[in-house]
């Protein structure tokens, strides 16, 4: 089943305690894309690039089934850059240099083979540009899920709680559901992100895994939980792009599969974050390209292992 | 199945946003017997206090089958006290005071009936002390467990390193297992604290959960892993005696099935995770004082929803 997705096609310079990628390629609709790929072809991409992008990486994306005919190329026009600098335990990062360049006025336009799409991730983006591929469909998804961050909670509040309330799938990190909600408990963020609109919140936390809830008012405190770890890795290359990598993962096997109930949720949940394992252990974009479905099967029985226990009292 | 405990048995002053509690009973002997209580008994209680300290919950504990015959009792003076200071968000505390009284010159006497335990949980306490009890064990126990903290890693390495060198578990937050073997990666750090001596290691996360880590060669970079997730909670009260009573439940969990194996390690870890989500429900002791069994089955399926899920690939 086709996966609609709008974000970032970009630039990175990233440099962490094992190394500088100058100038990689990154943004989020790309490991969403590439992500989601792996479950569900074809991708509708809807973003833009200057005419600086590579040709090489938009053929690598097409190879993965990524239909391209929403990106806007603008001739003599940049990419959007990004460049950070990772904390020595990669914890923290900081921006260095953000150059929207082409994302100044972007003004997203879905060809019309794109306007019915039953799955669609919003990648994060300007909560207006977001609002206006929402626009743009001729029918309601079966499921719209989007990301976004704390500089729009800043910045663009109004505009972000109107997206937000749009939405069945909310993806955020946990510093972002507490600055949103104002309530430090993640079980009282998710009661009051749900009323905000989304039946459903994934908090993000990380090396600390991803809290999946769901609306219920008769579960515990009106939400059912599932908790999904990280998986615990020797070596962490590089964090960019894990989120929505995860993202990927996760609406690429809700699309694959087209079951929406809670279990079906919760093994999107632990794909997604299987992918995300994989994201982190190469610069850039550069491990999703590799993958294949039995690599991906075996980590997610390892996701088993470190999570399956037998409950019997002793 | 007899546990044997060392540790401290103290008062607290603890201030977190939600309130203020002024010398209310601690100490991380308390909590580990409370906790193991609910699993087996008797718990062999060694420790010291003071004259001040209140005849009721010594009275409260041998109720909860600690047997108190190692208990010092230390006439004219004045049992050890600390007070600490929550964040807001309760992710850190700072010591205000620290009076050490009894525990200055703390020499714990093993009665003679204590001899022959078959467990032992050390809690944190100064490494020579912990090193003193395991002397005047007659028979090598099945299995012993230590909890530690960075203050000994600062201060008293070698005889640290010395304790660890003799014990099965050990019990430690992430930070301390990267200070104790500078590795970040905690996959990493469990590798080397494993060649120190520790066949099992778990890292107690907080609100992240818990890692359980056993040395096995053929695993994964050398360690099969668990990982446990703390349960969501709507009101986290106190922190304080959560990492206690994690080992206490766990410690108990294990005397009472004298299951060695790593699935009996796993939910060992489950029960202890479930313990310490009850303990930071209130102050002090509090919760740890009214719990049965049924309530505590009750929270371990909690944990099973939390993480189960069907892995069957779409």
């Amino acid at each position: 089943m086709s996966l609609l997705t709008v974000g970032t096609v970009a630039f990175d310079d990233i440099q962490t305690p094992f190394g500088h990628a100058e100038r990689v390629v990154g943004g989020a609709a790309t490991y969403i894309a590439l992500a989601a790929s792996y479950f569900t072809q074809p991708i509708q991409l809807v973003s833009v690039v200057g005419d600086d992008f590579p040709s090489q990486t938009l053929e690598q994306l097409r190879m993965r089934g990524v239909d391209l005919s929403g990106l806007q190329v603008k001739e003599g026009q940049k990419s959007f850059f990004w460049a950070g600098r990772y904390s020595e335990n990669l914890n923290h990062r900081d921006t260095l240099e953000t150059q929207l360049n082409v994302l100044a006025d972007f003004d997203p336009v879905l060809p019309p083979a794109f306007r019915q799409p039953q799955y669609v991730m919003l990648g994060n983006l300007t909560p207006a540009v977001q609002m206006r591929v929402l626009a743009q469909l001729d029918t309601r998804p079966r499921l719209i899920a989007m990301d976004t961050m704390n500089f729009w909670m800043d910045t663009a509040m109004d505009e972000l709680r109107e997206v937000i309330a749009r939405v069945d799938v909310l993806t955020i990190n946990d510093e972002e559901a507490r600055q949103l909600s104002g309530e430090h408990s993640l079980v009282k963020a998710a009661k009051k992100i749900h009323q905000m609109g989304p039946a459903h919140l994934i908090i993000k936390k990380g090396e600390h895994g991803a809290l999946l809830f769901q609306r219920h008012d008769e579960a515990i405190h009106g939400s059912r939980i599932f908790f999904a770890p990280a998986l615990p890795l020797a070596e962490v290359f590089d964090p960019t792009g894990a989120g929505d990598t995860f993202a990927g993962g996760f609406m690429g096997y809700i699309a694959a599969t087209g079951d929406l109930s809670f279990e079906n949720f919760k093994r999107a949940v632990i794909f997604g974050s299987a992918m995300a394992s994989f994201c982190v252990e190469k610069f850039s974009i550069d491990r999703l390209l590799e993958l294949d479905e039995q690599t991906i099967q075996q980590r997610v029985e390892q996701f088993v292992h470190l999570v399956n226990f037998d409950a019997q009292l002793a």
